[in-house]
């Protein structure tokens, strides 16, 4: 842990007093977004204090230049940049001629951040002396609109303490603005029209290259203790700024206010030339409505996710605050309206990793959204990656593979592979995998065969493929043999016969070859249609069968483990816990090839096998596995913990369970990895509350049924969740004496409770 | 082969016709050099086609800001560029007031170019038909003086050939150059100070951040028809030139000529205040003596150094060519009388790779330099070692290791490592090894054991200390192992157990051991000031022995060889003659992943070590070693060829022999690899030399003894070399029937001769 200034509460993050070291750290933790659009939680007045500035537009990107030390053959050109985008939250704010900023007044009293996860508002309250003396009292509330994707909405409230005072706000909209991300120092944007009148104003500015076309807009109404004002503002135009002045002479006491409704239209989702009109309509919409109906909507919006993903936790405040932020976090991030969207590493909360498409989404994220979610919301996670099909297969051609073999890309906004250190880039396959077992996982779930009959088969056969070619034939070994990659634990790189990547390899040719076969039997048109699309022969399907049947996989006797990869027992095996604790977190301490040699492992490797394919392996199988890897383990990625609370908790080991538990949902709250600044862990969030559901509840399904085998962490005293499986909607409370199933949809549902089937109406 | 516009000759380079798309490649094989400072074959008048501009200086260079894609931990802060350096040889010419240009000259006829490289001078003349139909003949004759490094001239004629015409001369100095290669667009140098009268010229500047100060200095004199003129010329001065304009009207078939001298005075050896005084000290004697003394005391100087070191091939004119050509180069880069230089893998030909040192000098450029030499020149190679000793020690701390430790930069101009890629900066750490192989090398060579008494052997502790640290135990092997290492095979990355690396790492804390036994038995003195110094104890150097003595290497019992490292059989093992041909070289043409589990060997590796400890193996050995290795060895290292050919050359595969040594000797000529227009490989350049001596003449010192086994290709009638052995200078002339031994210098010499012991006198 590194930080502990998150007040502790059931529904909100809060912060009290104003540090100007935690400035930037909350500007990622307070962060908003729609699903469409985020932001960082920068002010709306002006800060001259260090802050990280970001306001984001899902789907909207730049192909910044690749910049590297020492070119290899392969990398791509581009490396796909999530794009700060126009500020519109900006709003100057002028007492008696001096412009408020919290950096420089004299004296700050009573400073209160909210983020209000409940109704999903972000709120800041302060009382500050100017360097003129005045004091005011400030009262913000902000959101951006569930119900309507495109609009945020601001109320700013300005009340003189101590003397009468001349306000003036300014709201403004400004594209002038530029990534801190960036190899070349590009310009991403480039402004090309600006309009402005007495309430309101609009810019149109595109991203170079890709030629995103975005209006931002704004509209401000001004009130004067709560009555709307009828004062026409000023306008002002810059360069790439346009602003609206309105002023007041406001009594002590009395509150000024400003409501400025903003946002963007963009050319994703209208005619290029409609930006405007549509902005315009928005607008109107936003006027006649007004802050509080607006906010009213969103509470009522935020109601009815929480009413589906809510997780509750008694007796354990800080426990509850971290998965409610996680689940806050995923629905800000991706609502699955939009399949041409997916769930960036940092959401909308920073611009670190770029790209928006990781494995994290098929490995972590496609549970959390299928089992809170309708069913189509991780269909059109899986659609997406069917959508990239075609750059998958041109991106494996670019690495020398053929006959349509598919490499999906290690980082990705549009399908093209982004990433460029070949250990990663070109070495860590697995990824391939999880993109399958996302397949096979949605399946499993959801009962829905239809993906892979319309499109999942395709997408299986490519990956097939890949794996097919991408194993070789060992003659000492006698076995097929997968040379030079990187696992999960990016801690090896180009290591020989990686466990999990050989497992995963072998179960995606077999996973293929079953619903090749399925398809061919019960859908013969579709079959007809693939078969004629790839080119599949029954040679090429006998040969891959060959391959996986014949995969190698390091094993060691002594320890009767499967090992990481080949080798692995020729390092130093000094555990975790006996090295020196100022060497860690060792990624900054040690220099790279000092990691490569050493034991560590960043994150779950054999063990996300033995995740993924639990039921392969028998518990004590698990056990061995646990008790041999995880003591390696430092947990260095966010991506960690969550596996292994699952697994702890599996076996029984609740404390383990726990501990990795609070470090998975708190890890930006409490900031683990002395990195929050740059933004939020957004994917890990997802394998947050499969620590509670698989973890503690152990949920699992087997054979279309619903199994559990719930445990509950000494500290709490319940918890509840729900699933939606299969058109049920199962409420399910774990206390330490019994677990309650309730169902709040759908017919009786049979479900296993350790080990004895349960009949829920 | 990539080119052959080259013609072939004995003693000169030369092209005839002027091709617009061979201007670059001649301006990187036409190079000049003196050891101190050298220059790319640019034109002297304007030329606005495609050049690469690089005039250098020995020593000095710029700290570029690393930028790499990716950080890691212990990458540099810099890389040492080599820096292209103030243009002094340039010269515009107007005719008729029109630019002589050859990119924009109506005709061009005769022109050709010569590299003398008997007399060490770069010769042009052409032909050219202005825009304005003014016909020129233009003969040029340029050199560097080996006598006065700082001092370079110019003899620049023209005659118009078809009418009367005024022709000008504008000689200048531009400080206001660049690189190519360059990080983050950083401007390089400043200027400080400029003077020019009627025929003199300085410009002061210095680099940045390193603030090596140069006064870049020119004086001209005009002559019409050889007869000098008293015209004064007349100044000008830009922002960072200085230029004398000389004008006359000449009448058609006269020649109107200039002499400028010109060079650079520097801050390396002078003080900073004196730079102008020394510059005009070199200026009189250079117009005092005039540019034909000049060019015959270069001949002479030139004419000293073949006398030593020149290689006679009778029969095959483009071998004899080729072996001057490196033998030519290899002394314009380094004269070995300043021990802060060293050897750059471009010597003064080109920017690419930066630094100065690479591991090259040991492994490839010592044995020239030892035979052709005073022993004292191979001696401040190792001496500059010596001196970046605490700069290695600093290097290995970097990295964790400890107690004095050393590990030499991959890449350097000051001691301090510059290279960043990981696979390469971190892991290819058998560059240690070849540090101390020198030092073996060069007292196997001279007997000279005063190096070693007072600096090397606190190299080889250092260096046996990092072998020791960087070791560690397997407990399956019950053997030590090095994990985590590139080799000298760079197609292979983060490996363990590299044969070579192990091999000379167990070989290197041995030497280190042997040498502390004899200091300690034979040189007291010295041994207690080492013993103070590095803290040595007899407990570590036991503990280092036990490492040595327990090395892993792995082995095939199959194929009865070394495995160049662990799980070399688990590839696909189709060799390179059954490799499409399309896919080579297969560095331009796969990713990275693809070369990395490929078996294709980019230059001797296991061989390497082969090559180096050829007295630890029997014949048989290396044969079925280089039967092994060779066939997957694609030679994309321009340091390949030459050790394969000594190797071949010893195992009676003459043909092989023969064409390896066309390789190495031609690489540049020929430009095997496509890239000669970046610069020579000069490094390479040495190994040429030892594929003659070592190769085909068989030369190996044994028990304080040369011996010989000489062996010819069947293209050649003779061949002949020199040596300097321990003050015998031996001349060997070998040809299909016979060898001849003739003793230039010193006491009567024996020598081995295919086993027969002869005494030459």
């Amino acid at each position: 842990m590194n930080q502990d200034y998150i007040t502790p509460d059931q529904w909100s993050i809060k912060e009290d007093g104003f540090e100007i070291d935690n400035v930037q750290s909350s500007e990622s933790l307070f962060s908003i977004g729609n699903g469409s659009m985020g932001q960082r939680a920068n002010f709306e007045e002006t800060y001259t204090g260090p802050s990280f500035q970001g306001s984001y537009i899902g789907g909207v990107y730049y192909p910044d230049k690749t910049r590297v030390g020492w070119w290899k053959n392969g990398y791509p050109e581009y490396f796909s940049k999530v794009l700060n985008a126009p500020n519109w939250i900006g709003i100057n704010v002028m007492v008696n001629d001096e412009t408020l900023d919290l950096f420089s007044c004299k004296k700050i009293d009573k400073f209160s951040r909210e983020l209000n996860m409940k109704e999903g508002w972000l709120g800041r309250s302060f009382e500050a002396t100017l360097q003129n003396d005045t004091i005011v009292k400030v009262n913000v509330k902000r959101f951006l609109s569930l119900e309507h994707e495109e609009l945020g909405a601001i109320k700013y409230d300005i009340t003189p303490l101590n003397t009468k005072a001349k306000i003036t706000y300014q709201p403004y909209l400004d594209s002038g603005i530029t990534n801190q991300d960036t190899n070349w120092d590009d310009q991403f944007w480039q402004t090309t029209y600006k309009e402005v009148d007495q309430n309101q104003g609009f810019i149109r500015s595109h991203t170079l290259k890709t030629f995103y076309e975005v209006c931002s807009f704004m509209e401000s109404k001004v009130f004067l203790n709560s009555k709307e004002l009828s004062t026409q503002g000023e306008s002002l135009q810059k360069e790439m700024e346009v602003s609206i002045s309105f002023s007041e002479y406001v009594a002590k006491g009395s509150t000024f206010s400003i409501h400025k409704f903003a946002g963007y239209t963009t050319s994703l989702n209208h005619d290029k030339t409609e930006l405007i009109s549509a902005a315009k309509s928005i607008l109107k919409m936003a006027a006649d409505k007004g802050f509080d109906t607006l906010l009213q909507s969103q509470k009522e919006a935020w109601d009815k996710i929480w009413q589906m993903s809510d997780i509750t936790i008694e007796g354990d405040v800080k426990a509850q605050q971290g998965i409610r932020f996680n689940i806050f976090q995923l629905n800000q991030t991706y609502t699955g309206t939009d399949h041409r969207l997916n769930i960036g590493p940092k959401g909308f909360t920073g611009e670190k990793y770029g790209g928006s498409t990781y494995w994290d989404t098929e490995a972590y994220c496609i549970p959390f959204y299928m089992a809170t979610k309708d069913q189509h919301v991780a269909r059109n996670l899986l659609k997406y990656r069917y959508n990239h099909l075609g750059k998958a297969i041109e991106n494996a051609e670019k690495l020398g593979f053929s006959n349509g073999a598919a490499l999906y890309p290690m980082v990705t906004m549009d399908g093209e592979e982004s990433h460029n250190e070949w250990e990663i880039t070109f070495e860590e396959i697995h990824r391939n995998g999880a993109i399958a077992y996302a397949i096979f996982n949605y399946h499993r779930f959801t009962d829905d065969y239809s993906y892979i009959q319309e499109m999942g088969l395709e997408v299986l056969i490519a990956i097939a493929r890949f794996w097919h070619q991408r194993s070789t034939f060992s003659k000492p070994k006698d076995k097929y043999v997968i040379l030079g990659v990187t696992g999960p634990n990016e801690y090896e790189n180009n290591v020989n016969n990686n466990w999990y990547t050989n497992y995963i390899a072998k179960w995606c040719i077999e996973y293929a070859v079953e619903n090749i076969r399925k398809v061919e039997k019960e859908f013969k048109d579709d079959y007809g249609r693939i078969f004629q699309k790839t080119g599949l022969t029954t040679t090429e399907v006998d040969d891959m069968l060959k391959v996986a049947e014949n995969m190698y996989f390091p094993y060691s006797e002594e320890h009767g483990v499967y090992l990481q990869q080949e080798g692995f027992l020729d390092k130093e095996m000094v555990k975790v816990d006996d090295l020196d604790k100022n060497l860690r977190p060792i990624n900054q301490n040690w220099s790279w090839d000092r990691i490569l040699r050493s034991p560590y492992i960043k994150q779950a490797d054999t063990l996300q096998g033995f995740y993924f394919f639990e039921h392969h392996f028998k518990t004590e199988d698990l056990e061995k596995h646990f008790d041999f890897y995880e003591p390696f383990t430092v947990h260095e990625s966010s991506l960690s913990p969550c596996v292994h609370s699952i697994q702890a908790a599996l076996l029984g080991r609740m404390e383990q369970a726990y501990s990795f538990y609070l470090r998975t949902s708190r890890l930006d709250l409490d900031d683990y990895n002395k990195e929050v600044k740059e933004g939020c862990h957004i994917t890990s969030m997802a394998g947050t509350w499969m620590s509670i559901v698989e973890g503690f509840g152990g949920m699992r399904v087997k054979n279309d049924q619903l199994h559990f085998s719930p445990k509950i962490p000494k500290e709490w005293r319940s918890y509840s969740f729900k699933v939606n499986f299969r058109n049920h909607i199962l409420k399910v409370n774990v206390s330490h004496d019994r677990t309650e199933f309730t169902l709040e949809k759908g017919e009786a549902l049979a479900v296993d409770l350790d080990g004895k089937t349960i009949e829920v109406a």
